[in-house]
């Protein structure tokens, strides 16, 4: 339930109204916007009977949400969210990010060298996975806190924020030491524990779209960080697991209007992971950024045929160099 | 089985291959390129042996084809197929093209009305229904044989070349008066009778995606066309079956890189039927056009709300207009 | 929309109603039942006001219908649809029928062996495609006419009916004088124009699922059949299109009891082409029958390892004789 | 990689192959079976030359696994795996068991009250959520640890096992003090952490197959479980997610056969997540048996229209008593 308070409500009338739903035996969040304060109710299972609320001086509408999202949407919070990230600003109306990087960190060589052209080239961010999600047990899982203190050195060298996933909370700490941005992957969007640990941070989270959720769910994933009180969540279209076989995933461009409706978190896509074919990076980088979103991220790899995971998906360093001059491009004919 | 001529392969050389082809009992279909000659052999039931033929003069290699097509493969024919329609003419290397009009023409002053529109706002050709498939027998299927005629009244005023849907091999030349332009909707995609009857004509044949079709099915689809005779299969895009509910199929712009590698067939994209939702329209648009398609199809009706198919999807006159605004800034800054 | 009469309305009463809706420009289709008389509208264009028939004498209930399909459902027919054919009578309440045969028709000495031999077994109808739907043009299209005379030939070496595949509605007729019933691929299962000519014949129809149809439209492809007037109409479950390769397609055992309440049509279940593995069909069609399903569909094939199509998913006559044996008893212990 | 080694295989030669798998800087992992050895290699990023230990003697084959599983594979481990629980075995050639319970635990009398009726209709476990994953944040998450208790006292009173599921790694030590069986959540079957802390504890793990997870997903899930120590995995098919929206999910039953041929663990069927409505739970679950599946876990609610979570799939004690009557004839036809 979301309680929207009249523009002029006091801060009186705000408390009297968490009073009451506190009476209730629920929860009440509020959150001060520019123009008028919202009360998000949370606890409740099913249905409540809001008599004791609507008519409390300063409510002007009691919401029933059936949606598994409230602090994420528009309704709640009409003005975008902006995260900064190093010098970069992620969210509507700003320049779009390009985060580039190795699927995995495999050497400090590799880290390092990709890190410094991607920054010549002008990259804004550095990915790299120090712990790798793998389907099966039996191979190469990630450098894990070697793979950390290497990221961290490639920053010092470059000055480029970083960005790694973190796959189980009580690696949030290690991660939080060494990372600008902390990533969920899409195999874990619906790790609920991991979402609330991250929701207790104060870096932003990038949160990958798992391959078979919905928008509903995405933002309901969203939600678990927002409310425990991290706000600074960045979304991330992966790809949706579909019949089609002959792309790795099916790139689903249609969520950047929509969530940018919907919700006022930023959105970026990662075309990578996505088609899993190098020609397709490219084309589907430049259309995700008509489309709207806030960013990209890209895999790239000084030498793909010998990357330990994801080659055929990553970019060389030249193609990269080739792929920046379009969007440099791009991004100026869209007015940044 | 593609047979693959040198390029000083003489006149000899290919009429032996096509004799010792038709010896083995099969057909065999010669495509003089600029460079070289190639030999599609159909007919055959499985995999052939080709010691008869591998060894022939003149013969640089024998392709043991295991993909449902071959003559709209880029291997059987380099060269971008173009298709000139009115005064555009369609395919790579070429200014994109914009269809536009309403799902189902539905009256003399709906359809004259929306030509006339979209004609002074730049659009290259005209779309409209007059056969329309619907789920059950109960609702609307179109003003049939009234609509094609109403479809060539609106071409008369306005010059603009005619894309409508045909869904029945008998129905073929009664369209073929009509339309500039011949549509296979989605349902059809695999209805190999009415694809052969198309493959007879003369004009243009926009072909959909099948809504559960992989590429492999649908360039699949496109080759029942081609291989009948007509080489001027347009290929369409319109959104996929997924388990996603939030917009109406899911829109796989990847296609658009994916079938240019593959294909040498002009490749566009509607994304009216694929999102379902006016708003997502105008993004998906211009995300297609960066993506390398070779034109759009959108839906504009004079008054949405009373639609009789489709209204949700379709463009209003006046978003129409903003949005070729934006296409044609989008198309002068990619080149065209 | 729907109107329910009274049990007690008259005759006239019923004319009254027919009238009305006429009036109104619509088309009144009346369906007697053993209790009531049901009444379908058939011909609006979106909603009616039912104000001029809603209050008539003898009518109960006006039912809007959003769904596409109503004639097919048991709101309109309450008691089961039983299709004779042959000696076996097909639907809910009557023993399972096994239909078998080979994918498709190649030889007299195939399709003859292969009827003996099912014949021996148990099936109760042959099934044997003489025209074959094929993704792409280049290979084995079924021996066509051909192969009717030799389904015909089977026939009157063993008694048994023969289902066989039409594809196109100009062939319906060719088709109608061989086979018992006509079915539709999954394919063609909204060729609209196929479905209204095959509910203009007498025979019964075995329609089947579209790989990525809904239940509705499932169900609404089966109304263009039934409201032409042909209600002999068999749905064939067969396995729909998802994310999943291990299998050829996902068998969807669920629509056995769903379709059994939204609908008063036989349904059977296709376990050769759901699967496309041999050692997967016995548990499956046992599976199906356990489920409900009023028959199932088997490939069988005397040399599966030359078999021109679908090979890998078809039984060998020993294989299916000790699949009957299992069925038999099941059949037995589900009290037929 | 996979090395088997002949039956006669001594001890010594074994312990070479060993030693000369670690001087590979790879770990090996040696199980021994009835009729040979077989010695699984860990630890290697992608394709490992083999020439150092195909012809050490002893050594039959080597065989080189692409698949992201192995140790749960038929070829590592030709035996069925049997998990005791209670009084049952779970597995191949054993009478199916019955899971029977409330999707969530709620109160003492609401689970109290369903386990002894359950067990008196003959259930063999008892099921109960005590953590609930859900969609947002805002909804019903469990009782947690008073959920746990509450188990524990309806075993008590019953004497039946318990089954519940466990989110999060630092749990997992709590809930194996009070549950029989463990189970992983469909959204956490690739929680590889979770997966890893419960390879490392006794109880058997029931591990609930990935709304998107193809059976190779699936099966190298429980390789983490498996490889870390913890032979007792349970495979549990739950429905996978696709277009089909009559049902929650789509129960992929011809899991079953699949699984049992590439797997030697028990897989059971949960048709109430599956189907999501109640009356299609009974032809499922009994389909489930037919086609092979080890056992069934089913949703039962004392009174499901007051149930906290998912009452629509939710049997009532008085269903639950008629399938279970159904269900003991079946078993009894199936041999049991």
């Amino acid at each position: 339930m979301l309680i929207v308070m009249h523009r002029k409500a006091s801060r009186k009338h705000i408390d009297a109204v968490t009073l009451a739903v506190k009476k209730m035996g629920l929860t009440a969040k509020s959150i001060p916007g520019s123009q008028r304060t919202a009360i998000g109710v949370l606890g409740n299972k099913g249905y409540i009977d809001d008599s004791n609320i609507r008519y409390l001086p300063g409510v002007k509408e009691v919401i029933h949400v059936t949606k598994p999202y409230k602090m994420v949407s528009r309704d709640f919070h009409p003005r975008e969210t902006l995260i900064k990230v190093g010098d970069s600003e992620i969210g509507k109306g700003k320049k779009p990010v390009v985060i580039a990087g190795p699927c995995a960190v495999e050497s400090e060589d590799q880290i390092v060298k990709t890190a410094v052209a991607v920054k010549r080239m002008g990259a804004d961010l550095l990915r790299g996975g120090a712990f790798k999600p793998r389907t099966g047990p039996h191979t190469f899982q990630g450098l894990k806190k070697e793979g950390l203190i290497l990221l961290a050195l490639a920053k010092k060298e470059t000055g480029l924020p970083v960005v790694t996933e973190v796959m189980t909370p009580e690696n949030v700490e290690l991660v939080d030491q060494y990372a600008d941005v902390l990533q969920v992957g899409a195999r874990n969007m619906q790790n609920f524990d991991l979402l609330r640990e991250l929701g207790r941070i104060k870096k932003p989270v990038l949160l990958k779209r798992g391959m078979s959720a919905t928008i509903e769910e995405f933002l309901g994933a969203a939600e678990y960080i927002y409310a425990e009180g991290n706000h600074k969540v960045i979304l991330c279209e992966r790809g949706i697991r579909t019949f089609e076989t002959a792309t790795r995933y099916s790139l689903d461009l249609s969520v950047i209007p929509l969530v940018n409706e919907l919700s006022h978190l930023p959105l970026i896509v990662d075309p990578s992971h996505a088609t899993g074919k190098r020609s397709l990076v490219p084309p589907m980088a430049k259309a995700a950024l008509v489309a709207g979103a806030h960013g990209i991220m890209v895999e790239v790899h000084p030498e793909p045929d010998k990357a330990l995971s994801d080659g055929p998906q990553s970019l060389t360093i030249e193609e990269f160099g080739k792929l920046m001059e379009e969007i440099k491009n791009l991004i100026s004919f869209l007015g940044f």
